[in-house]
């Protein structure tokens, strides 16, 4: 059997692929890309419905992908396909699924967090500590945005990935949920970790939780800074929270 | 008076602060470049040398910089100087200084941590946890490199920022020092925090610590992870160290 590779990057089904870079394109075909061999080894290994895995011609590997549909690309088409500077020699296309049966002993609910950075980290801490149930509002950073699959290093096929406004996520919550607004809020060194279900609420860069979302919480948790520097990043604050509460 | 306002980017001063995007260049002049209003004011605020504040035409503060050296430049020529898409409309050029009086209470030394974002957390938060001097090795990021200075938000104004190797840092340290290694380390749910100074010591992105640096902690601190991910970005780890061995 020959071996096809694509060279050109005009080939319909990689110009498709390409459009899997925009949130716009993700949303139309219920897609997304993974890059480097890590993704694509989470991903066949927590049986993600995989539609194609790309490879560039010659790139070695020892996954096994028998039962997969494989395109074999030249470089060229492969820098093209990539969001690297660096093209990690295999891809994947996914397909997007909907969640299976959604825990809710720790839930991690994100409202508008905006940088890609940040939520590809609070998606990989949130699968370290125990909470497999993360909800990000509509306005946040598409979670299958390439930048933020590769923070997240694949912890988005180990959890519940939801997508939902805060307040329906906060309303429908039965457990404790912890703001974490400076109104009012308990000093986690002070915070014994309560018994039963708990959301974790954490908000925007800029502006931290909308109000309405703030009054639907429970209690808040605040982290105490000795030193200089007045304020946490939301990925930062986020770990120390989970850490704390972690099941 | 008339202002004047420099508008070629082939300027002699402009062309030499563009050097300052370089970690060569930095080290030549010993100087350094921030961008934005905050971290201006950071600067002033915190009586860095500041060799001159840069502002485009027409761009509106409120910071007080009377003493300063002001240089007017166009919105082209900002362009120019700016490491940033969206250039903030100020910037100053730093002159590096050494460090004043060095507090040994609480010292976080980074070895070979080569992403620049996560210097930049790490440094902001050790700001925040009291942990007021910090050592980074040769082979770290430059902690003068302007994403470095941006993730930090000024907290390098707060600290002692040294640069010096692994060894003579951990050797010349007269308390305990908690490593990150997972040899025979000890999970911080069960580690009551020693008195006297600490130093807390984290390793490079991929590998971690080096085997000669392990041989000079006195006890390594681990993180439990009752979920599916298995590491943690290195800035998360930190901060959950830090807070966890605050001051």
């Amino acid at each position: 059997m020959v071996k096809e590779v694509i060279s050109s990057k005009d080939n319909t089904r990689i110009k498709n692929y390409r459009k899997l870079h925009t949130a716009k394109g993700r949303k139309k075909s219920n897609q997304f890309l993974i890059e480097g061999v890590h993704l694509v080894e989470e991903a066949v290994n927590y049986k993600q419905p995989v539609d194609t895995i790309i490879i560039e011609d010659g790139f070695k590997h020892d996954l096994n992908i028998d039962h997969f549909k494989v395109l074999y690309v030249s470089n060229d088409v492969m820098k093209s396909l990539s969001t690297l500077d660096t093209p990690p020699g295999i891809a994947a296309v996914v397909n997007q699924q909907a969640p299976g049966k959604i825990t809710y002993n720790r839930v991690l609910l994100l409202e508008d967090v905006q940088d890609p950075g940040n939520l590809g980290t609070l998606i990989r801490t949130a699968d370290a500590f125990g909470f497999k149930t993360v909800i990000v509002t509509p306005e946040s950073a598409d979670p299958y945005n390439p930048k933020v699959l590769r923070g997240a290093q694949g912890s988005h096929f180990h959890l519940n990935m939801l997508q939902r406004g805060a307040l329906e996520a906060a309303e429908s919550f039965k457990g404790i949920k912890i703001g974490t607004s400076l109104d009012d809020a308990v000093y986690i060194d002070d915070f014994n970790k309560p018994d039963g279900d708990i959301m974790l609420v954490l908000g925007n860069e800029g502006r931290g939780l909308t109000e309405r979302t703030k009054q639907l919480m429970d209690i808040n948790a605040k982290i105490s800074m000795p030193g200089m520097s007045e304020s946490l990043n939301v990925a930062i604050a986020g770990a120390i929270l989970m850490h704390h509460f972690k099941s």
